[in-house]
């Protein structure tokens, strides 16, 4: 089978491999698809160079269908459609005792940190599968791990139904993050700089601000009768972004960081203190988040059409990067199953 | 009567006044103590001039008895001994309709936007009373308000019985707080660079760090087995501080900032995301913060005579100020009552 392997200096290497019966407590999936994430990108950028170990099959974002069932497995199916929750943790350490295992002190990012997706055979602890609704089309099924993220940074911020919310940045995960919050009810703005996204993000329905023709203070202050936006999302990973952030909530209102900001940002503290903010990390998932994810998707309410710009054969994967990279593509799939 | 004024350019002008009756809905009060704090500091340094109408009476943390009481005003007799809780919020702000009238979008701070408590005979509305706990001595009732800071503060922090906290910045506010952790059952370490500062907190019976010495990331680590801080307390105002406090808290923990931060403050945001922490910006207090702090000063469990380093007359506040800036002393009380 084919696979595509993040091999150091920028480069991604489609390599021939043997696939391996599942060992105990694995099952055996047939991807149908992956799709690349900014996660990924910053593993072919060389930025996790010091964390991955190269050839390293990468790949997190997936759906697919059991193929194979390996001892000790009980309650699937050969047949089974699933996805996969990439967190393997140690369940030993504080956070996990904790019960914080999705952000477990000795993560196993599986993609990042083992082997992932981007092969036709993978085998995984049956630990981490999650049942796909029926009726779930594959592609769109691979699109439940960033939902997952959405519905996570959501979940952390408590937004209410009713309440103010803007999301800083329109990418894929700021589209997604504006999805789950009107689906838990609130009313969302989006500040984005590129006009073809905002007119993508305004054909679903969503307010947009571009911050360099309106006075995005003036604009939330007004929009919310001067209280301030119950929860800020800061998804641009803009130093500006976050310095700016703190002037767009409410008084004890919640700025979520789900960013990558690899080195650190400037904050207005006396802002924080004088409103008595909350600044949020979020991470990943837990189970409740994926499952609500494949619901959503399940439903209709996540524009998967919209988000998956296209779908390539493995043998691209080089070339979907450099358009990711462009802002020539929101999420594009990598069709695993169809490989020669 | 003579009254302390901040008249501008770094000086206070001692000036005489005469006392008038109390309005409607007003008491009198008869001043007793007036601490001087970190606050009026920041006023005399002449860096919140663009807020302070000067000449300013100032001066918030006071206690004293009521020797006069206006039309309008039930359920106060002269002769009781009170503080006064200085917040003055409109009660139709977005913040107050949420019920956040403690931070008031427009919120009228006695002794700062007002006249405050350096004066004998001090007229303020029966609202901002706070009735003293019977048996509770008149300069120890002057640290009401800070400790009532603190009080917020731990409450802010949801700290739990059992859970360790850090203190970053051992001053008269960090010390206010570990020792209301303490009574909130935490397990309290206070990082302080000064080695005087350290002595008076170890014989507190507070575990103290000196962070020249000791690598504190790594201290913390093993104090709390491999888990980090429940809870971090910024008090330092220090750029190093605030980057370095996401390092000592545990995954999910928080990180309650305390102290003034006049410019933005970098952050090591990537921490922030990793361990899914908590940053909370908490400022003044509530009523229940007054009782509290009262109760708490009542029961001895506040080391006052610690704290307050002395008792100066009205006329020596220029120098006590000199003092407090030098780090030569914890709190100053000035003698309000005792004013010829």
């Amino acid at each position: 089978m084919l696979t595509a392997n993040y091999v150091g200096d920028h480069t991604i290497s489609i390599r021939e491999a043997d696939a391996v019966d599942p060992g105990r407590g694995q099952v055996q999936i047939a991807v149908a698809y992956t799709g690349l994430c900014g996660t990924d990108l910053h593993v072919v950028h060389g930025t996790m160079d010091a964390r991955v170990s190269t050839p390293l099959i990468f790949g997190h974002e997936m759906s697919g269908t059991i193929a194979a069932i390996g001892e000790g497995v009980a309650g699937w199916t050969v047949g089974d459609a699933v996805t996969v929750m990439p967190l393997d943790w140690d369940g030993t350490c504080p956070a996990c005792l904790a019960g914080n295992q999705h952000i477990c002190q000795n993560l196993n990012f599986i993609g990042i940190d083992s082997p992932g997706s981007l092969q036709k055979l993978w085998n995984v602890s049956a630990d981490v599968l999650v049942r796909l609704p029926e009726g779930l089309r594959l592609d769109h099924a691979a699109l439940i791990e960033p939902v997952a993220v959405a519905v996570h940074d959501v979940r952390r911020s408590n937004l209410a139904a009713g309440e103010k919310v803007v999301v800083i940045g329109g990418g894929p995960i700021g589209v997604l993050i504006a999805t789950v919050a009107r689906e838990f009810g609130g009313d969302v703005a989006v500040i984005e700089l590129d006009p073809h996204r905002r007119a993508q993000i305004s054909e679903l329905g969503f307010t947009t601000i571009d911050p360099r023709e309106v006075d995005q203070v003036a604009w939330v202050t007004e929009w919310t009768q001067n209280a301030g936006a119950d929860v800020v999302f800061e998804v641009s990973g803009a130093a500006a972004a976050v310095l700016g952030a703190t002037d767009l909530a409410k008084v004890r209102g919640t700025i979520v960081v789900v960013a990558i900001h690899p080195t650190p940002r400037e904050i207005n503290l006396q802002r924080v203190f004088w409103r008595e903010l909350s600044i949020l990390g979020a991470r990943v998932y837990q189970r409740q988040d994926f499952e609500t994810a494949a619901e959503l998707l399940e439903h209709g309410a996540i524009p998967a059409d919209l988000l998956i710009t296209r779908i390539v054969p493995l043998t691209e994967t080089q070339a979907a990067f450099a358009d990711l990279e462009a802002g020539r593509a929101m999420k594009i799939l990598v069709d695993v199953a169809g490989q020669k």
